[in-house]
């Protein structure tokens, strides 16, 4: 390994030859920044054609994030995954509720998922809300009651749930919506993902 | 969205579906519940043909965990996606150095990767090691540096940095050495994946 690129090359390179293989999309610059991000965290090209942008989602984000806003996540992987440094810069927080006592015991005495009463949690917060799911196809899925209920209204929505029951249909769901979202259609996602389109509108937020 | 299966059957009712479209393999029963957790996590069936297994390695992971072993992982995103409670069942611990004080100002000072010194820090674990790699292409590199030169031992490695550049190579250099691995050839792979591949011989440990 003589060759080897220096550390701090390493992600440049990596766009470089993202872009190169990626060839022509019809997106704009700051959408075409996500979706290069979302596959130097997956190494995969299906996303080109399975992640969708609506309502003008990227700028919308990057908005959010410069003037301070709560990401609320389904999982702490997708929570850790999101460059802490960044996320300060514009005075936003993140929050993983799954893990919490309160949600814990709720979900066991009702019978439901932690996912989805993480969710009924989100939606007491009074803050311009992104709602970020890279895993549970049921948060997706209480998210799309709660918004119909009128308890919850997320300024942006990433959904990208991973898997092969329900998921699909998730997604669906949030599609039928009239609020900024990045869905990634069909099976493929994941906390990963989830946290790669955060990081990708972080950056362009904010100097690394 | 009427026949919304129960979120508990939601994993059986997976399984079911990868196995079905998987088909054929030539994997013994305890690589193949490992396979099909990472498809799971990942909804990509690459992995089919992309994940290795060398010497034996789920078995070996298997008894690791059950006798008590220390886990040391590249990124937080992969240290949190590991299962802390069947994880404690063992006396297992699980490290992540990445964001340490100590390992931060070291790489600064020396001009090399956070995840060579997050490295070199788990050399100096004196008990069984796993060391899980889902990110860090140079977190590989330094582990065969520190192994040709005899100042690591891990019982077992996984090998699923993702990427484009370096990462190839550097899951080639851990299938020189004669230690256990399961490595996710060519560029994929992903902190996901590598939870992933731990919760999977975590749950053939121990029940859930």
């Amino acid at each position: 390994m003589g060759e080897i690129i220096k550390p701090m090359d390493i992600e440049k390179e990596s766009f470089r030859i993202i872009s190169e293989e990626l060839g022509e999309t019809n997106l704009g610059e700051k959408e075409l920044l996500v979706l290069k991000r979302v596959i130097h965290t997956t190494a995969d090209f299906e996303y080109k054609n399975n992640l969708k942008f609506n309502h003008n989602p990227v700028e919308k984000g990057i908005e959010l994030l410069k003037n301070g806003c709560v990401i609320v996540t389904d999982t702490t992987m997708a929570l850790s995954g999101i460059s802490k440094p960044a996320l300060k810069k514009g005075g936003n927080d993140a929050y993983c509720f799954i893990s919490d006592d309160d949600v814990i015991s709720e979900a066991k005495e009702r019978g439901i998922t932690r996912a989805q009463v993480a969710m009924e949690k989100a939606a007491k917060i009074n803050k311009p809300l992104i709602i970020a799911v890279g895993n549970a196809p049921t948060a997706l899925i209480k998210l799309d009651e709660l918004m119909k209920e009128n308890k919850i209204k997320p300024e942006l929505i990433i959904a990208c749930p991973v898997g092969f029951v329900n998921v699909v249909e998730s997604k669906e769901l949030i599609l039928n919506h009239n609020i900024a979202s990045i869905v990634a259609k069909g099976r493929k996602g994941g906390s990963n993902v989830a946290a790669a389109i955060i990081n990708a509108m972080l950056y362009q937020a904010f100097e690394r």
